[in-house]
């Protein structure tokens, strides 16, 4: 995999202008309005995971359209006071998995808050899909994308909006200091649900995916983007249409909405969501920004470098 | 791809015991009639494809659950008396597609009606699914394979039986005279209406998929199947659960129903649909049958040989 | 597969040199006058292929050296009017097959002449070769190329010519309206057809082979013209003799002496027949033009869409 | 990936002869003796990680010739009194990484004691070699394999016993309840612990490596066992001396000397440790054992459900 | 690349019935009569290839239809004594190319004689081929596999035995001190001039290439075998004839007329030339014989250690 | 594989700055006078490897830190007079293998000293390394890269200058006529040693590895260079200190020190050693030069073409 993107100089200077409907802020409203319709009706079943310096909790919340949406709610054992709370968004293709997976953040003494992803594999959650399922390319990248209506992730942001709504309902959470993360999917969530709720005050976006698709497609030639042109391959002559649902999705129009301290990474030689894609949702983020280059480094990033980094982000930010 | 399946000798003794549950009939009956009770609705719109020796309708009837679904009817141009209809069902990811791709039946003097696949790629009919979507395998193979009632092969296959009766609503079809026709999937559909509707006198399956599902996962590492396998890597724990689903949708359980006139055929080396699947279809298979094996092919079997075969057989058996 | 060619606006504007020799025209004048010394013997046997709205004959006429090349020739039923005839030449490796594989252009009410593809696959009609065979690499694309006179698309770009000559032979046929069209190597046939039969009428290329060769060989990865990559790795020293040769025959110098209407078909993403040799082919091309762009798509191109494109292009020709 | 070693009834049933030297136990005795000649001088140095529910310190011991060896030491945050430690060591190219990532055992409540690898990619630990470094294959598998004396495993195997000496003089370990622990190499290194060190009460050994060469050399088709492979299709006539040396590492001779509780866990499709491999070493183990099957997984095992299973395994053995 | 073919027990058992048909030896006497018709003419031209302690001379020589073939004649500098002579064949797709690379049988003592391979890449003889090329499969192994009168060996087995003749007709040369020689293909010959000059002392036959071509067809998945597959998978129903073509030119058969002594490697993971195909024509071979195994080597089989072998090989034989 | 690197008119121009630190020179001054400190102690055994118009010595001399470095010495037979000698180096994970595979340059009557390499497969030539073993991708691209002190190729590099030093040892050797060789890690070495020992008379260069890493990295896709983006890909953070570190074996450092004559070599497909790297190091090249270009040629680039090339530059250079 030698060097396929823009040069890093061009990269640090890469900010294209903004793909974005007029009534993109109308749609969202709209759409959070109607979720919102539904009370958002937080459980909190504890869990025994067999673990003892934390506690773990089965989370359930009305997400999108008023579907059940699953979690993990995993905080320090016998913690009592208001604490500052991560919420958590997880990659393309993966769940919420066991509680055991998830120890990072309240072994840092932080409340932590995993949704599950609706439809993918590996959790918990179905995507109870009121709409014609039309053909689309497998995978979730052009699930509904023939309208900003029934495109797949309308739900899933919609999703991940109403688990910062439902972390908030516990009494352990300190509502004024929720931070979204998440890596790959997680890290595009993440944006997403820091632009669309914008009192949130950190945005973590590792590699972030759903960002800048129309340049995202004719450079990513793995993960799941090619599924776009696969679809486009198939569906000739809608390649306008397309592009225009996606723009309601897009990574880079949500960062210009974020007004939390933003800490974004980049994998220089990351062929899945390709360094140019990600210099350009950071050149729009509005928040207070530092960006982590991993120069060497694909899809990967800077794992649990990163991960270091963000312990150190999140106690500069927090305390 | 050296051989990998069992040798020739092998495969012509291969008869293996058939996996299946004791409700299978009833299991069928009571879908079928479920979908029946929405009318079959059969509308065929003229079409102009630019074609002067065929006429082409836009079909669409009532399949599973009273879901639209379409198609193409094609029939030589003029035809006036009650004529064989040859009834098509597609290959796995594609569509009905353009009507000028149907013109070999027609051309041979036969009414011709091709099914749409729902929510396959390349085609215009979506899957209407009024069930939650659980995570399953990208792809058709596990969608909803938590169990029968739910698995997306109950409506397709379902889909494939009232497309006989849409067929048969149409006054150019002589309603004894139908044979049922596909390749690959569309071969499994085609054992799945043989047996479903065991008024058809003919079926033709070519290299069928959808059959012998415990083995085909074993054996097959291109095409379809490995979803099955990929699926239960991830969701470890369900293996009897998923194979006890699939065998209610298992061609070597329809072909033991069919009574038709089978034209079988299967690719000694082909690694999508094991020949040994197809053996094992093809040994259980009840109504008088040939089968046609291509030696050194894989899953692209006889290709235009077969369609050569095919039309033989057709004038053999319907005149 | 990224981006991998120019950009769209850069192909816009790509009409690179003609890379062409001052005997092109004689060069290819005595090829012709050559092989018209010997009679076109052009014979129509009819075939019964077991279909009923079309009749087909088996063709042999005498092409390049007067070697005997075969064909098939399909009619509407009955059809006794002088009707516009298609002549087809086929893709790279493949054959005349059989007939029913050749129903569109009849079915449409024209007359289709399918011309055999020496030598190759799938075919009938060998490559009697009277020269000395010279080591190349396996493959057709180097067969003969150290020099104009011995390569092998001299024979089968003769052939094709004197495929024109043959169907104008057929009662049924109206000499003044023949459409010669193709795919890929098929493509590149029908430039070189409809730029040295300059009084045919159409010419439909799609995603044409054996244009532009010099660039071909630096940005195709896959598809026949690496062959002329690895032959030059072999025979260390021939790159300007070889490429000399080629000039020969490339589809840029035919296209800039084609008169009839042009339909050409370009995939943005093709790197079998990069859209770049194929921008340098259309805008060289001398008669009345226009362009299909399949943008998401690689050498499949429009595939049955650009059909559909050819029969609506045909009867705005042909009526 | 289609099966590829044997069926299950015949792995059940497969308890391979062990190719074992007479002086297996002589040559561990004498290696254990000179390694413990240097004083395993454990120290623990407290790391600030950012984390609050755990303690961390940065190990150093000493290993095979008095080699310094990292490590990781996690607590739950406050313990006092003697608590369970696993010892666990890590899979092929890894390293113990960041403290971070080691947070399962300690937050059920047991003491971490985390094995860095010598020379591996990943970690901190150089492997000072005091021997000539002949010709081997890239990678660690042939490293040294002209003799049991030089062979790498032999420093490392060394370093794993040590770790357990190491972990023991901690005062918050009781030395009475070490469990050894590992996946892939990491479960390899366990089987040779466990067998070394037979006091240890538990050995948790997921798809292990290193064991059953011969068999292993002949089915792994990825993953580093096929480096022995190369280095005998390089070092041609070395075959018997190579498999000899391999036996004094070889998890099958060592699983016949453990006799602490042992969990072993097998992929049924995975082919770097194939399932034989596996089988013959869970076969031969001594002490009370369970196996956990992973039907349909390849290398990845049952991955957090196999974790899963480990903290039901402790909290029985342990409480 | 596992153990893929039989185990070694089975190889070393492995003695199949030879496919030979009643008229192979008077195929043979009849195209070897014919080939003799022309004189073999062999011209020696000394090369100046800045070499000093050996000879060099540019053959030409008639083999099959007269045709003239190319070679290369190195001996040492000065040589005047009758030598043994080493006749040397090429392994597929090469050629005779630069006269330093064929140094090693001269540095020894010996005469070399080099013969290269018509029409083949990497060399400098033509294939002259007076019959029409029917369709084959890119490639020499299916080029005229239609009889035996056309097949592409026919032609270079000739020319192998001519070569034999062209040798002997150089005053260096003790012709009754020929050996044969090759790798692979050059193997294969080796084995096909051995059988047919029955007169030649020494057979060294290296992974050879050309012997019981059906048992390769099903096991080999790399290099020229599978050629044959494919040549099948497009010209369904030839099969039994073309496995008659190919009997006449079947190292088992000529193996079992092989008396001189023989020398034969084998590599048992070799997937090009399969070991259980050099089994059989090992097994079969009637002069006095050795094999020589290299365990875990693919086609490269023992390479320069082989060469060793040979040196030796023919110190013994030859003096 | 399509052009990658930069079109050929750019090579030609491209001479980048070099990166090289100010103490380059002292760095290897020190490296030298610290091997010479130990006696070269050159000695060469008679080996029988059954030649006649060659004479081969097994030879053993000390490079780096004294240690025991092997090689084959090949000699005309009964040659007496001083002869140029020419020392060859070898490519990445080779070795001397055995003595016949050495017979050019002998066999044009020079005397030819062929280095073994240290650690490597398919050698005899240990890596006796003082230094601890850091953790390093496997291979030796990032063995010891942590200084230029422990660097795998500051011991390689001085054994190359040392070995020029032994062969001047020989009685048969003029010491004013040597020439350097190598291909690929062999050429890197050839300008390594013709940098370091400015009074060799040639270098023979081809396709030379280890020049203008930097770049190298961004480009190269096959071969050892993707080792260094592996190490820096887990190594995070070292991207600078690594790039310092391989400035010190540089080729283009080392040309730039090159006084004898230089015959550099470079395929421009070449996607191991990409031709910007070389284009580099040519540029920089100091002494009088040549360059031969192979356009289609990937990292095999002249062959035995070029071997031709260098016995004529060899000619042209010492008569």
């Amino acid at each position: 995999m030698p060097i396929f993107d823009k040069e890093l100089p061009d990269l640090e200077a890469y900010k294209p202008e903004r793909e974005e409907q007029p009534d993109f802020d109308s749609f969202w409203t709209a759409t959070l309005d109607e979720a919102r319709q539904h009370p958002v009706d937080a459980r909190f079943e504890p869990v025994d995971a067999l673990l003892s310096t934390v506690d773990v909790a089965d989370v359930t919340y009305r997400g999108f359209g008023g579907d059940e949406i699953r979690g993990w709610f995993v905080t320090p054992h016998g913690a009592d006071g208001p604490l500052p709370c991560v919420v958590e968004y997880i990659g393309y293709g993966g769940g919420r998995g066991l509680p055991h997976q998830w120890l990072l953040h309240a072994s840092a003494g932080r409340a932590h808050f995993v949704m599950d992803t609706r439809g993918q594999r590996g959790g918990d959650t179905p995507d109870r899909d009121p709409y014609p399922t039309t053909p689309s390319y497998p995978g979730f990248m052009t699930m509904g994308v023939e309208s900003p209506e029934t495109y797949y992730y309308r739900r899933l942001m919609t999703d991940a909006v109403r688990a910062i709504d439902a972390a908030r309902t516990h009494p352990l959470v300190d509502p004024a200091k929720i931070v979204v993360t998440g890596g790959s999917q997680g890290g595009g969530l993440a944006l997403a649900a820091g632009g669309l709720a914008s009192d949130v005050v950190g945005v973590i976006s590792d590699v972030p995916f759903l960002t800048h698709y129309r340049r995202a497609v004719d450079v990513a030639d793995d993960g799941p983007y090619p599924e776009i042109k696969w679809y486009l391959r198939d569906r000739r002559g809608r390649v306008e249409e397309t592009f225009k649902t996606l723009s309601y999705f897009d990574g880079v129009n949500f960062a210009a909405r974020c007004a939390g301290s933003g800490l974004i990474s980049v994998g220089l030689l990351d062929n899945v969501c390709p360094p140019s894609t990600v210099y350009a949702a950071y050149h729009h983020y509005a928040g207070p920004k530092e960006l982590r280059v991993w120069e060497y480094n694909k899809h990967e990033g800077g794992a649990n470098y990163q991960q270091a980094e963000a312990l150190r982000f999140l106690k500069d930010l927090l305390g």
